[in-house]
């Protein structure tokens, strides 16, 4: 039997495990986010999450849209966008026996990316400050598929 | 060469498949829980999807919202932004050499309170059902990743 | 220590990494659809996405919504919903030891089909062209679940 502990002793597997629960992390905190939002601002999408602030007609008043959680809630569809590729990506081109200076700059990279990401969107910080965290955790994605692809291509 | 289904006879992996394989094969059936309320309430998001129920303009009045439909998206929605880092903590949790009974009560509680989240969100049950719900499989992935993070943090 | 490089020495594995990297760099083509789309048509869904175009209330009138940028959106949005269940069925799959000559062919009808769905949906081709190629990359990820589930089902 295959002892499993033995593959976190790969340090790039244990980098990348190390990176993917952060930036994961992360994203759930934006759920956290959405919820104290709607619920210091009173804005609801559903009927039944409303009654305590009101009853009947009074209540469908809180059934609306704030830019606020709208903004949130475009911040956590992104990551999700963005995260998706880097936890499949980034798992398989860790198991491709990459250097290990060059994998921790990857995910360090794109770590701090979506962070910063985060940050310009929610405070919102002015352009192009945004697209510039986008495009770089999009770039290590991107260098991580094409190593991938160029390497070991099976089709 | 590694003989990979070896990695299969490990008792928390095939937990963590299993466990993984059930809750990925519910998030897939909201599809068709989107697909059911937009056929029988004839409520379309693209106009190529209603010819068969009318003839232009006739068939434009199809392109609307729907309180149901919106409902089973948000559900949806919902699904993706907890199950995808399920799916990524639960991995690496799964390969970190965890106990296997505590890793089946996570397992156990994170599926659980998922579907218990997509009934109440369905139904609708009211509230706190939901958030409940929400909360445990919330903290259930924390969990995890607490774990992960104080034995093995590599950065 | 286990050489990990191993682990890509197995060809179901290989073929699987193959085959995600291609289909979630796919997915991240949605992005720059997006942006594309947002710029070419200035329509934004942020204040500060938009100052280049215009100066205060000026700006704001391209806060908008824009049946093109929606439509890529709602692509990008059904290749999320469906790709996280290949993603984490697909794996697990892969390490079940199955047949080479069907795990490829299941991943080649997924791939195939995800991508004539992003042709259908942005051309867009009118139904059921966009239905079936929705349905084969469904059906494609339930035969593997069902597998995974029938074989080494662990609860």
């Amino acid at each position: 039997m295959v002892d499993l502990t033995e593959l976190m002793e790969n340090e790039v597997f244990m980098a990348y495990a190390s990176y993917t629960t952060i930036i994961l992390s992360k994203m759930m905190f934006m759920s956290t986010a959405t919820a104290f939002y709607r619920l210091t601002r009173k804005v609801f999408a559903n009927p039944e999450d409303c009654p305590g602030f009101g009853k009947g007609e009074n209540a469908k008043k809180y059934l609306r849209t704030d830019d606020r959680v709208e903004r949130v809630r475009r911040a956590h569809l992104n990551d999700l966008e963005n995260i998706v590729p880097f936890l499949g990506i980034g798992l398989l081109y860790s198991l491709s026996g990459p250097d290990l200076s060059t994998a921790i700059l990857h995910f360090r990279l794109f770590v701090g990316a979506r962070i910063y990401h985060t940050i310009a969107y929610l405070t919102p910080l002015p352009q192009p400050n945004r697209a510039l965290a986008f495009f770089v955790g999009y770039g290590v994605t991107f260098s991580m598929a094409y190593r991938l692809l160029k390497s070991q291509l099976y089709l």
